[in-house]
């Protein structure tokens, strides 16, 4: 939209950049949606997408960090955050995207692998606990836009209800591998609003039981 | 307890098919605390429980199914089941009873590496959907005792309810990699039974919102 020409050096990089990025997210996708996590490698990936295996290993590292980027831009495009002007709408519509992701079959696989790599690898681990931190935070905003609408009470913890609001669905992928539908991710919603009108989801400090 | 002698054939199999069992979990456990899960292996588990390995290859299968059998010994040993009276303590000690089992290094890697298993493996998978469905249906008694006496609403999901105090969690442990302490586990205990009490985790058919 701006008018002013792109400093040297600056556009063309960042649009190359951006090319390499998305052409080796659609090769992700697509050898994860016809071989699967085990067949995938970043030599496969680098190939599929036309790229040099040298920039993708040095970019991304490893298929983690496929996975990783795959990961960011699912979250970014895949689950908006709804600005209703109502804390129980957004909450609904952020539970049912994360219920909505994980019913696509590539994209939820790819999400489950990447956790389940995790467990055994500490850098993986470390990268997720960052991302989460972040992701988890930019979607408090519906909570903290919530609180001061007068939705939910004063000194609700915002990213903790972030938390509840996605723990049972990732519970049921993961743990009791249960189906996720609209209405558990409904009802996910509901229930961390109604925790968090308790003030049991609040930021002060908590006496031991 | 009983001084009647036991039957022929009975008491001497029975006996010493859980003299192969303890020994199995015994060896399982060491070995994952000595080597790790990378290194499990059926014919180690075998080799230092003193047991053929056709033994253990025939009962258990693959080291799937000796994680399967520790989980359930964990379960039942290390999370009892509380039965205070108030479904609020309850539903605490279950909590904490689930958050302390993963303090535990070795039992907490072992029942994560089960679960990341499951992602790749469908088999494994259904051994824990059924493991679950058994012993969240047993940990529901707490919630069904709690609506007996009138602490929680009529119209309870009592499974919900378990799975609502476990999700918070597993969702730390396994997504966010975040740290779970008594605080964090009582806190999903608290916010639990508000949502229950909020008539949020109720069994009635609900309408799309």
């Amino acid at each position: 939209l701006s008018a002013t020409p792109p400093a040297p050096g600056t556009q063309r990089p960042r649009g190359r950049t951006e090319r390499v990025r998305q052409a080796v997210l659609a090769a992700t996708r697509s050898e994860l949606a016809g071989s699967g996590y085990a067949a995938l490698t970043v030599d496969r990936v680098a190939e599929a997408a036309g790229v040099a295996k040298s920039t993708v290993y040095r970019r991304w590292r490893d298929t983690a960090g496929l996975l990783l980027e795959l990961l960011d831009d699912l979250s970014t495009s895949e689950i908006p955050f709804a600005d209703t002007g109502s804390v129980d709408e957004d909450a609904r519509a952020l539970a049912v995207g994360i219920a909505h992701l994980y019913s696509d079959h590539v994209a939820g696989t790819m999400v489950l692998a990447l956790i389940a790599e995790a467990v055994h690898n500490a850098t993986v681990a470390d990268e997720l606990r960052r991302f989460w931190a972040v992701r988890n935070d930019r979607a408090a905003e519906i909570v903290r836009a919530g609180v001061a609408a007068g939705q939910l009470p004063d000194g609700t913890d915002p990213v903790e209800v972030i938390r509840a609001i996605g723990a049972p669905i990732y519970y049921r992928l993961l743990v009791t591998r249960e189906p996720v539908d609209r209405t558990v991710a409904e009802r996910a919603a509901d229930a961390a609003l109604a925790a968090a009108r308790a003030g049991t989801l609040d930021t002060s400090p908590r006496p031991e039981g």
